[in-house]
């Protein structure tokens, strides 16, 4: 396979613009071309600008927008992962030899939407029957973290704490960054005093709504920084069938390759950029990467090992969180990022010699790991085993003809920012019913009795599951009912 | 590069499909891939899910579906011309190395909406402005028929009888095409009978609103088939900025880089399936890929030379036409096409050695050729020049501030099927002003007299441009008026 390095490379200032996505794509365009360079060919990360902006065709609009008439034009779309999609597709096809150098753009346009807009088009990522309950990608990432909570045996206290510390941190370092949305740090008690989201993430355990854009230029020409490694995973789409919560096994398989490819390992890495489109999420990345044991990533990053200072600093660009989230941009924003810092153009003060990108599409199902490395990289050799990606096969069993049924809470959330057509607050539960099935069910009440474990009821209307939790009172009855069952049974076995 | 070769190459049964696009896509794979055969990654063209399914993430969901959790999966789109970017994507990655055998997927459901809302989708490919009139696929495809029959002289008669025979032709190949959405060839007279869905395009000259898929293995692997050229190009966006109605240098360029690649030229092509999404379409098509001077693409298929039978037989599956047009599919489709019958897999009689496939992407603005061949498929050097490719750059004038102007009109069609929101009959015009812009315009009134060249007056509302075709005694008054004014100049001179 040939090489393949990064020639230019830039963002957009992220945040609220009011340009086009085309007049934004330009500027990208003309930041990252040298006067009169020439590129083969054009790779577009966009997520779904048919719904953001109406335009369907996007390549085609892009080119013309940013002066490529002519130029081949490619749209590559994994979700909120595209960025690093594009990215890789123009690897291949560099590394094929097939293009000489190839410009990469990734952007999205996304403020000019209402929230609830916006979250309901960001939703449609996820299972069609999920999505009919209401869930959106807020309220799924929240019911992740609650099972991590409960797996690790997390207090509420402690998940609140290393939490935060990732919101400051992230923020911290966004105050660095002139291209980030957020240059400003918040405190404790901000991060305390937002609102929640999709308990138990608060807005600052969330990525804003963000217009921006991402351009790199690939080159098989050498420059400073060699794209050492790629690779790509995908994992189950439906919450429901998934047999893993805690981690995303694409990640893994991603990770494999990638490390693989670059011939190295976690200890190799100096610094990450990962996919914290939630807070919660970064804990998870940084497991699955291998940096942290599963479980530990939270208390690394409660204890400063992932600042800047420490000793794996992971989104020393402010992330996703701070950086800001415009979707179909941020995985190749990633590489921007990892590039800018191998190159010393950050103000950061460390040097480092070999980057690692982590991208997420989706609910963790279409993910993506990138490694750049500058030449005077250390060979760090460090084998490096994938350990839930057998896990990726989706669990499906025959839906039930029941209209009624019971089961357990498995994980749940109360989502207080809720997509269009459904009022807040909405309790969202998967419930495992007694037949070992996962369902995604919208709760009938606002109960505050929520908990991983509860006993429930399940009913089903057009398609939509509704439950209740069973109170104490109605356990009472139950237990006393089957008693009763079981002496009139015994009684009739006696007389007979 | 290394070399590439197709595997397993499948088409379901193109028409209406009931099954979600999950279940259509499953049973493409099911029929691409041999029992246990291992494929590294997953590559998917598709349109439009966002807005025809609502189905954002389609790569994870479609992953899922046929049972490739974990294997990375990639959605690549450019419109119309999707499956053909997915099959050059996949074709990068193993020419790279990167991957050893994968599975190219494309497909779209479509037949469950309406027409009016398909067409409002469709028509989201095509230039921001030039929507806002109104103008659909259809509409434009139509004025850029209506360019070509003034541009080489053809009377109307002559271009009804040139469209008229490549309609019978292709449906009469789509009787022998066992997954074609229509086997059943039609008459003249029905043809003639057809409605128009926008002067001069009748319903037969225009491919069906279809469901459907394809399914193609690509392997590193020595097959029986080769995939010995790609290549791709694309082209201005808007009618209205424009030099070049009458061809798609978009196709040239793809064209130019396939046959350089394949060491091939026009002459070394045996038969083509050519991207008849219109009848003119196939026309232009056989021209820009050097098969027919421009012009003579019309005389060509009327008189025979393109049929089954003929000398180079253009779209003997049917086509677009009569095969159908899942817009994702149709490029890949071609491929599967080709392939089957380079395989002796189709019902025809002739044996072919090396077959060209040509995929239009919107308006001729992302267009592939692909070129496969037989082991046994002679050596025929042919050296061919790009001839309109150069006049691919967007003429862009700034937008004039006045809200009335006169005209003349470039081309112009009558639309029957409108997209929601716009009532039939609809009558649009691409009007040149007098400082030589290009503007597309709505007819105030249903007027019969619409013909290129004819004067009209133009007049701006909130963005929307409207057009008044100037009657007869209009221009006799305006002549007048002018006639007054000047001999009120000279009498006031005289009179100095």
């Amino acid at each position: 396979m040939r090489s393949v390095y990064v020639g230019g490379a830039v963002l957009t200032q992220f945040g609220k613009d009011p340009r086009s996505l085309g007049e934004i794509f330009c500027e990208a365009t003309q930041g990252a071309l040298a006067d009169n360079e020439h590129v083969d060919a054009l790779y577009l990360g966009v997520m779904n600008p048919e719904e953001f902006t109406g335009d369907s065709n996007i390549a085609s609009l892009i080119a013309d927008a940013v002066g490529l008439t002519g130029v081949p034009a490619t749209r590559v779309e994994t979700a909120s992962s595209a960025g690093a999609a594009a990215l890789m597709a123009a690897f291949q096809a560099i590394a094929s030899g097939y293009y000489e150098r190839v410009l990469v753009l990734a952007g999205e346009k996304m403020t000019h939407l209402s929230t609830s807009a916006t979250t309901r088009i960001l939703a449609e990522v996820i299972d069609p029957r999920e999505r009919l309950c209401g869930a959106t990608m807020p309220a799924l990432a929240a019911m992740i973290t609650e099972k991590y909570r409960q797996k690790f045996r997390l207090s509420d206290t402690r998940l609140e704490n290393i939490l935060c510390s990732i919101a400051l941190k992230n923020h911290a370092n966004g105050v660095k960054n002139p291209s980030a949305q957020f240059q400003r740090a918040i405190s404790r008690d901000t991060y305390l005093g937002s609102k929640f989201v999709a308990t138990p993430l608060r807005l600052y355990d969330c990525a804003p709504i963000t217009d921006g854009a991402a351009a790199v230029v690939l080159t098989h020409e050498p420059t400073d920084v060699r794209l050492s490694g790629v690779g790509q995973g995908t994992g189950v789409l439906s919450l429901q069938d998934r047999q893993v919560f805690t981690s995303f096994p694409s990640t893994q398989i991603a990770a494999a390759r990638a490390y693989a490819m670059a011939n190295t390992g976690p200890k190799g890495i100096d610094f990450a950029e990962v996919h914290d489109a939630f807070t919660p999420f970064e804990i998870i990345s940084t497991e699955d990467l291998g940096f942290f044991l599963p479980g530990k990533g939270g208390d690394a990053a409660f204890e400063g090992k992932t600042n800047l200072e420490g000793t794996l600093p992971i989104n020393p660009s402010g992330g996703l969180k701070a950086r800001g989230h415009p979707v179909g941009a941020s995985g190749l924003a990633q590489v921007v990022e990892v590039t800018k810092t191998l190159r010393g153009e950050r103000p950061w003060r460390r040097e480092f010699r070999r980057g690692l990108t982590q991208s997420t599409g989706g609910l963790g199902t279409n993910n993506f790991v990138t490694i750049l490395e500058r030449a005077d990289a250390p060979v760090v050799q460090n084998s490096w085993t994938v350990t839930t990606a057998l896990a990726n096969k989706p669990v499906r069993t025959a839906p039930s003809a029941r209209l009624s049924e019971e089961g357990v809470i498995e994980t749940f959330t109360m989502v207080y920012v809720t997509p269009d057509g459904f009022l807040p607050p909405l309790a969202l539960a998967l419930v495992r019913t007694a037949d070992g099935r996962l369902i995604m069910a919208q709760g009938e009440e606002n109960d505050s009795a929520l908990k991983i474990g509860r006993e429930v009821y399940l009913r089903r209307i057009d398609g939509l599951y509704l439950f209740t939790v069973k109170s104490h009172m109605q356990r009472v009855q139950e237990a006393f009912s089957k008693f009763l069952h079981r002496k009139v049974a015994e009684t009739s076995q006696e007389n007979k």
